[in-house]
């Protein structure tokens, strides 16, 4: 079937779905749970071909294990799902409300956002934790998976869609674009009519193409060049173990520092301590010719290491001669994903948290946070880096919008 | 100069901007609203050379009123910023706080969105009005108004940058893209890096342009189709006088009704009162065949008719049979902008509000109401028709976006 044809599906049973009660919704997500869980093997024999075709093309390593399925990863996403089930619900909630001098009464309240659009790799796991999350909050889900994961998601979606008519309900709130060419997925970024907004999970080079080539809204999410900032004043036991903290916990996430930036005034107290902690972690060092002064072994740093986003055990480090020099830096080369200073001064504190533009900004703490269950909003769809509609971590109530409802007793504009 | 460099120039001032407190920003709104009044000649006399440029191109009617300034327009201009400094700040407010189990401290905290660029048609009030909304929310704008408005626009800015210079603050808050023609703003919609968001302001070809040309994240305003339907239980003389408001109190706004439908079991006893009020109001009619039926005289309405955003004394009227019939043309025709239902059946009010997929739904009130004002918001910069975001009027709150701010004491996460 055509991507236009499953967007106007999933646009019309929206309309049946956004009335079923909370509980019902619940039901849904528990029952998509059993049934991940009661046809693991079948699941595990597509994921295997998945495997097989990956492994004839070349693939290895990382992509190579993020689309592999086990029990245990199967037996997550059923966990995932029994746990977005047991949150609650967003939908409802009067956020504003109030009368008007003409009477009329004016309620601001969360409603689904619709039609939600999930363009990831080949990661088979996100289709389910994505749907889970999706459909929670009154939406339904077009997902778009990489190709290498088609055989996996066809099947997990087929699975999910069975729940919902296992339950009385229509499968069209979940629709998966099977096709592996891009011309469904260009297509599907045009569908203003049909999908309210379009989410991209994956690395730079796919938000970038998802921003670049949808007309529908977008919500950026991902890139994270993170910074720690260890001002004169720090405290450097506390600044070495945030950033270790920060890039060695783990790496390959966007919350994981990318840089470290180092006050001049104790550069030479701190670089030897935390060189000494980062090579016992594995961590390669590229610093600038300041660093190397101090620790000659390091690799010299270029300018494209200060806007890499290694997602590894490396970590650029650089000296900076006053605080100003440090947030001008982080403005230059930030992705406005999360950053950190380490510091004892009340000013200069309050300066990074409220100068730096990011979605999270951190004063003695590592950055590693930014997370939905770290912010305590459970699951999460992503984190934000932009400014419009939701910024960091985007739990179940980023999945909605608001509607104005008014009552009037026949009132109308003087 | 060029576009870029401009965007450069506001993003830089920015950091500097955001620093400064709500005083002093009002007191340069304040500053604004005295310059326009000081030098209300000069604006005048540029604008002058604007409508004579667009009579000699043949430009006449609605459009030639809206470039026009006078006397009274800059004083509204001028009292539109004391208006909108007099408003509370929108910025700094913690809309969510919380202490982790681990001890991090964590706020949700206002801030202003950035820079926001303005795309609009030749309405030179639009450049004030922007500018006071954008800046009062600590942003910094980009103004790129219709090719006709170019002097009048230049003028008018030139007095606002002045008047941050009066106060000792950077001009380069406030930027306008002088260019007038088209591959500025196409290379402005692409410029992510320093510009956060852009709203179009205009009619719907101008909103489409920026959407399918815009890299930047856009937030979609205006195009209203909206609905009266007039269900079997109405009051049929409320029906009578929220039809007459919602059509003809100000036609050409996006908030006026487009399509009036009434249900079959009261069209014999509702079509003829309400055409005569309508008639009055010198309102053309066009029906379906059962409304012709009822009323012979009006006009036949074709399928376009449904889709018509008319925006002037024109009334697309149709019988319906079923209360689900109205949802069913509502979600097929409706622009989501603003939709009313006139009954005094409780099931009906609570679906219609709960199924309706609008910014505003209302029962027993005028669509009308759908601004900034009437909603108790003050000026607004247009009404989104978006569900990201903001969803219809957007007042100085849709303006910002949040930041978390995060207090640790070394804290690292295990």
């Amino acid at each position: 079937m055509e991507i236009v044809e499953k967007a106007k599906l999933a646009k019309e049973a929206i309309r049946t779905w956004q009335r079923v009660k909370s509980s019902l919704r619940n039901k849904v997500l528990e029952e998509m749970a059993l049934i991940l869980i009661n046809n693991k093997d079948e699941i595990l024999s597509a994921n295997r071909i998945d495997l097989q075709n990956a492994q004839d093309k070349g693939i290895s390593g990382a992509l190579l294990d993020r689309l592999a399925l086990t029990d245990d990863r199967i037996m997550d996403m059923a966990q995932g799902m029994r746990e977005v089930a047991s949150m609650p619900d967003p939908l409802g909630e009067v956020l504003h409300g109030m009368v008007r001098p003409n009477g009329l009464q004016i309620n601001k309240v969360r409603v689904p956002l619709g039609v939600i659009g999930i363009i990831y790799e080949a990661r088979p796991n996100v289709t389910a934790d994505a749907t889970g999350l999706c459909l929670k909050a009154g939406n339904a889900v077009i997902l778009r998976g990489g190709s290498e994961a088609v055989r996996s998601n066809q099947r997990i979606v087929a699975l999910l869609r069975q729940a919902l008519v296992n339950v009385e309900l229509s499968p069209e709130i979940v629709q998966i674009v099977e096709d592996t060419d891009r011309a469904q997925v260009q297509q599907m970024m045009k569908l203003n009519q049909y999908i309210d907004v379009i989410i991209p999970r994956g690395g730079a080079g796919l938000i970038q193409a998802v921003i670049n080539h949808s007309t529908v809204p977008v919500i950026e999410t991902g890139v994270g060049n993170c910074h720690i900032f260890v001002d004169e004043s720090a405290n450097l036991a506390d600044a070495c173990a945030i950033t270790i903290n920060a890039k060695t916990q783990r790496p390959a996430v966007c919350n994981a520092a990318e840089t470290l930036l180092v006050h001049s005034d104790v550069a030479d107290e701190f670089l030897p301590q935390v060189y000494e902690a980062l090579k016992a972690k594995g961590v390669l060092v590229r610093g600038c010719t300041q660093v190397k002064q101090i620790l000659p072994d390091v690799e010299l740093a270029s300018e494209s290491d200060w806007e890499t986003e290694y997602l590894d055990l490396t970590l650029a480090v650089r000296v900076i001669k006053t605080f100003d020099d440090g947030l001008d830096h982080i403005a230059r080369y930030g992705t406005r994903h999360s950053e950190a200073i380490v510091t004892e001064s009340y000013t200069h504190a309050q300066r990074f948290l409220a100068e730096v533009d990011a979605a999270a900004v951190y004063v003695n703490a590592s950055t590693r946070f930014t997370d939905g269950s770290q912010f305590g909003m459970g699951a999460e769809i992503g984190i934000s880096t932009q400014k419009l509609h939701a910024r960091g971590p985007m739990g179940l109530n980023e999945l909605t919008t608001t509607k104005y409802i008014v009552y009037g007793k026949g009132t109308t504009r003087a």
